[in-house]
């Protein structure tokens, strides 16, 4: 069935919106900018904003589930033969590849980590967004595996993934940060990635081992 | 050189002050203690309070430097033959066998864990620790492997040793907060952490594999 002329409006009307929402914050920062303003700027009530985003936060992470459910998403579409970690990987390092924004790292994408960086309110958001995506992927996981209800490995597993994630993420923002273009850093960020994507596969640990014989070992 | 008389009291102030406080935080609640109310019970000035503890949050981590630098220091300490991932592994099983309080899982800290709940400003400060602890354990794992600038590799192991550490401590917290006592949660909780660091040091790369034929080898 196609979308109704009136669901077509109040799509429209959302969008419109949080894109004027997102350009306000962008240019004057989101602690400067009022919902008043936005509704203002967007052509509408103040009521018709809240009608549609119930905080002011919900106006910039517009697509939130989005964000939450992709690797989830992308776990239950990993292809035959393909663990969990190896479709992560496929998927990161295609975002890259193609600049799609899903992992933030596209160009542009500095003006927005710079604007949540300046806000507390955001920075809490964006930390809560992060432990409901890692929760959504364990959940994905242990659906995929037929954990047992006790079995920690789904956690443990989904813990490691955005542990890497993150590590890339926040390497990439804070090049982005330092005034770099995403042309002149994904090369090196695509070889950090497929290091980074092997140490999750196969383990740490080997990593720093001390030299010498091991106590147990002395005669 | 011997603590002199000076210092001692200034020692015993400190730790008293922080007791007293801790005391009321468990008992009443965090955000229902005021810092006044902490210097009546310690019968010290609430300028005293201050000049010993600079924020209400700092009254509770007293020992908060002692926590951020745990990891680093396991790190440094480890035996010859043995790894980072390893000594920390080491380390967490030797606190879960002596009840030591350094991993919050000793008998009592769920009182301490409700509390930290309850109150937002007390969780956005576990956060920030947490962050500061990893990024410690960073700065470590380069120095000890003295590892290039560029090279990722100390921020991806300390990302996914603390990930493991942090799965770990949330479910013991959980099961303590549903009211087990630690005398019960401790012979599965070393048995996951077992499961846990074997994950981490040999890769989740297996993991959720989806059974069939890889495309690229179809004919």
């Amino acid at each position: 069935m196609s979308e109704g002329l009136r669901e077509r409006k109040k799509r429209e009307t959302r969008l419109r919106i949080s894109d004027t929402a997102t350009g306000l914050f962008l240019t004057r920062g989101f602690d400067n900018v009022t919902v008043a303003e936005v509704a203002r700027a967007a052509d509408v009530s103040v009521n018709t904003v809240f009608n549609y985003f119930s905080t002011k936060e919900d106006l910039l992470f517009d697509r939130q589930d989005e964000i939450v459910g992709l690797l989830g998403e992308i776990v239950r579409r990993r292809e035959p033969g393909e663990g969990a970690a190896e479709a992560v990987r496929r998927d990161f390092l295609d975002a890259l590849d193609t600049g799609a924004w899903r992992y933030g790292l596209h160009e542009g994408s500095d003006a927005f980590a710079r604007m949540v960086g300046s806000s507390p309110a955001l920075v809490a958001r964006l930390r809560e967004m992060n432990e409901l995506r890692q929760a959504a992927l364990a959940r994905t996981l242990a659906d995929e595996a037929d954990a047992d209800p006790d079995d920690l490995t789904p956690g443990l597993v989904a813990g490691q993934i955005c542990a890497t994630l993150h590590t890339l993420m926040t390497y990439g923002a804070r090049r982005m940060l330092a005034g770099e273009s995403m042309t002149a850093i994904t090369p090196d960020l695509r070889g950090q990635a497929e290091h980074a994507f092997r140490l999750l596969e196969s383990g740490v640990g080997g990593y720093c081992v001390r030299q010498g014989e091991p106590p147990g070992q002395r005669e």
